[in-house]
């Protein structure tokens, strides 16, 4: 069998450092465990729209959509809302799972252990927009074929985890759109047998704070999803260090949930970790538990051995963290 | 000139106790800075739902739309969704203004001082809803008048604080709607000499938590204003302790952030801050300073002197900590 086929974006600001510290990483655990991958680079983000007049070349988006198998994406800049929820869409990737853990040797506001499974193209970020005079409109869409594929997902979660989850919506405000989800969500996560209880979006931010170990698996919607992710990260420990996988029935898209960071860009002092971690989603997405684990863990042994960028506390560079991160490989 | 007359609706689960408690400090306060207030009840919620068949009566809406000049509202149950959004509509108040500070005796998460004005009216709240089989939709509207007006409260606001205003908003995805929003209040708090800048939703949810003393005033849409304020108010020490005062051309309403917590009603136990505060801002919407400032400064000594109710570790009733907070009006 071919290998398969990874298309590595790495984006703006941080995005080509982080990369750089993530394939030193990759290439030794491919190398320990006998992972092949067939990969190519390609350009999206600011800086491509400032060389090609395009934010997501046309080039990029056919090698993701006809060659790659999965995507490994850097953080993008200002044409991020191109970008990424160009290619969520156009790779057909409707589930996002942003894990969030507390990390040993890493302070974190409270203990807390979840995963964030977010609908990935619907809602507001349908693109659904329009204007009159004096007033501009969008829509949120909610569909239940979307709505029970994505709980389908989150169902699959819960399984390999505690069983339990949570639906975070508004029906008590929109009660016909979130609604919709909300009892389709519920349906479908009965039929597939986990416990299910339901929070309204306001509590949820507030308990994530407050109480985040009540959380096992967060399923909830796009726009939801996009805030509570980034709330969650920095309750772990920061969003240095949240990964995410964008999963779709044939494409996957991993990336940091980190931005592009252009004031520390290109002083090496970038934090890769959630990079590193999206890639070690990457390989056990594709079917490569055992070297997943070993990044997993060998991030958590540097970590709590006090190896760390600037952002944590530390004095390392984004490639002496790297290579701390390779040598716990083991 | 004839009193303010006070429409006040108790609400339901902890809305009763914690009413009696404020009526409590209310009256004691009024008695010693001269304030006259007529006042009314009225009923809403779950409670009125069951008894009279509709959750906000014709007759509290009538009571509060022709007779009230100022409402004062515990938490609504299940129903808050129809009351709340209900009454802030018929009302007209298009600016919900929400303090969340750090306060002596209580423990947050970070030292955090800031208000949120959060407009009120529109957005996904603008109750336009459909569906088709297998679909629903919810349109979020953002008008360019009542971008400016809430625009100007928050200018308001900050010419009384730091002068600074950070605008909250996705405008990277939501191009036209958000896009609408950010750039008429840009221009308004230009115009209005304040100082500006802006921050994406997700990463305000994260800055919330990370440096909460980045933000002073907070401008924002509807439902990012919901979510926001839920986690401001959790990080400055919890739900219990933040009120918010609903602003209008001439009506106003006032009521606590959190909800009507049925599992503790009836207990006794209820921290009534978060009405009080109400009851406070109230009273310096409707120009008695002092008095407003007294009520503040008596919770202030209360928390700090360690008196609280058990949601804040302490051992007192809801009347119990009232009396107390009663002792330090002075
Ligand atoms: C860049 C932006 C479009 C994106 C989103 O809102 O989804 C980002 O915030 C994220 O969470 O991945
Ligand atoms: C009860 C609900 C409709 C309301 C809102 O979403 O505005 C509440 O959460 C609030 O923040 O006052």
């Amino acid at each position: 069998m071919a290998p398969p086929r990874v298309l590595v974006i790495p984006g703006d600001g941080i995005g080509p450092e982080i990369t750089r510290a993530t394939m030193h990483v990759l290439e030794r655990v491919m190398d320990r465990y006998g992972v092949e991958l067939e990969m190519r680079y390609a350009e999206a983000g600011d800086t491509a729209a400032e060389k090609y007049g395009e934010p997501l070349p046309r080039e990029t988006l056919a090698l993701a959509k006809n060659w790659a198998d999965v995507v490994l994406k850097g953080p993008v800049g200002e044409t991020a809302g191109i970008v990424v929820v160009g290619l969520r869409r156009e790779l057909g990737v409707y589930a996002n799972i942003r894990p969030a853990r507390s990390l040993p040797g890493v302070a974190s506001v409270a203990p807390i252990d979840l995963v964030i499974v977010r609908e990935n193209l619907e809602d507001v970020y349908a693109g659904i927009e329009f204007s009159v005079p004096g007033a501009a409109f969008a829509v949120k869409v909610v569909t239940e074929a979307e709505t029970r594929r994505v709980a389908r997902i989150a169902a699959r979660y819960a399984r390999a985890r505690s069983g339990r989850v949570t639906i975070v919506h508004k029906a008590n405000v929109l009660r016909v759109a979130d609604g919709l989800f909300r009892s389709v969500a519920r349906k479908v996560l009965e039929e597939e047998g986990v416990e299910v209880d339901e929070m309204y979006v306001d509590a949820a931010a507030m308990e994530m704070v407050r109480n985040p170990t009540r959380f096992d698996v967060v399923l909830t919607m796009n726009q939801y999803g996009d805030i509570l992710s980034d709330l969650a990260a920095q309750v772990a420990g920061g969003i240095g260090l949240a990964p995410s996988a964008n999963l779709g029935d044939e494409k996957a898209l991993f990336e940091p949930v980190h931005g592009a960071a252009w004031d520390i860009a290109g002083k090496g002092i970038a934090n890769p970790t959630a990079m590193i971690l999206s890639a070690a989603m990457m390989l056990r997405h594709l079917g490569y538990q055992e070297a997943a684990l070993a990044v997993e863990r060998a991030v958590e042994q540097a970590l709590e051995e006090g190896y760390s960028t600037p952002d944590l506390g530390g004095s390392l560079t984004t490639m002496e963290y790297a290579k701390a991160v390779t040598e716990f490989l083991g």
